[in-house]
């Protein structure tokens, strides 16, 4: 049994970004504007659950090596796509991802600076060679970020502090400037509205629409 | 941070073979015999063995899918060979490991038709590059394995049946074709203090030995 996917009719669309940028916000207004399937990762399976526990759950020195939460994360997205995603795009559905490989490439690699074209091949086959139709980054600056984020918790990788958010951010810059047939760049310090009319004008733009045009 | 490892010291060898084929028995004498560190996979860390519930302890049809199972065991692997194995190569001692990146390739990628040579670039990603100095093939007829068997409760992957065990088997038998130098192929259907000193006398033949000579 061979399980690489053939291309599906629905599209994929992947929110990007640094903790507290607002994705998650943006994520569900983009999925309620398209009628598209709202997902996240990691965690959004059964299995993925329990896979996020490992990676997030434990105390910063504990916890997987980069190498192994590299692969956590691979392995939740490979299970994230066959239950989840994959049959939505292939019913033509649309999907709206909080996070999908670009996350990875960002954290784990620049972040955890794991070596990039190695790591890409993982994402790469993880997802059956499925990357997003369009990775939309919401960025803020960092300080917004850290300010949004100090009400809550923060989970193991958000524990790591500045210099690994700074690195994450930078990433996350230069993965959507290698590929800006991919990545979609938005200005995520303004009032949430005005952000989700950025991100669905340049979603419509890009990739057309599903439904009656909106935004 | 890169954490791809610089070759170390000491040998890595890993006892490779289906459910069964007196592997774990053969690793046990092996290490003794060499004063090596024994160790096994999948679930030789705390974070391992979390993840091998994830993997084995689920009933078929259910847990990972296919590609989720080799990521995650190619996680277990990483983690594996931070924590236990690389420190011990790098202070010199031999290290015999109860499985390793060969099973994840006969398993995950004969055994469940992954294809290959994806599947063997996620396995040397998660490995920093390193393959085991030698690993023995401990080969066993299909029905004396399942008869050995057959007294325990399978796990996951052994429940999935005789088909899949006969691609496992197969698998094995290629991959030590395809690689004589890294492979050694011994008869396990002997008694077992036998099949050790085959074992013993082919790693010596191919290794030298850390200790004094036995077998």
């Amino acid at each position: 049994m061979n399980d690489r996917l053939p291309r599906a009719p629905g599209r994929l669309i992947a929110l990007e970004g640094i903790d507290g940028c607002g994705k998650s916000t943006q994520a569900e207004r983009l999925a309620r504007a398209t009628g598209a399937l709202l997902t996240f990762e990691p965690g959004d399976t059964a299995l993925g659950h329990r896979i996020r526990q490992l990676v997030l759950g434990s105390s910063p020195g504990e916890g997987p090596v980069p190498r192994a939460e590299a692969l956590l994360l691979a392995a939740d997205r490979a299970q994230h796509l066959a239950e989840v995603v994959a049959p939505a795009l292939e019913a033509g559905r649309w999907v709206v991802s909080d996070r999908f490989s670009g996350s990875t490439l960002a954290y784990q690699g620049w972040g955890h600076g794991l070596d990039g074209s190695g790591l890409r091949d993982v994402v790469d086959w993880a997802a059956t060679g499925r990357w997003p139709d369009l990775s939309v980054l919401v960025e803020v600056p960092l300080e917004l970020a850290a300010e949004r984020m100090a009400r809550s918790r923060p989970d193991r990788l958000e524990a790591l502090g500045d210099d690994f958010r700074a690195r994450v951010a930078d990433g996350f810059r230069r993965l959507a400037a290698e590929d800006p047939a991919g990545w979609l760049v938005v200005d995520g310090s303004g009032p949430v509205d005005q952000v989700a009319v950025a991100i669905a004008q340049g979603v419509r733009h890009r990739l057309g629409w599903p439904g009656p045009a909106v935004g």
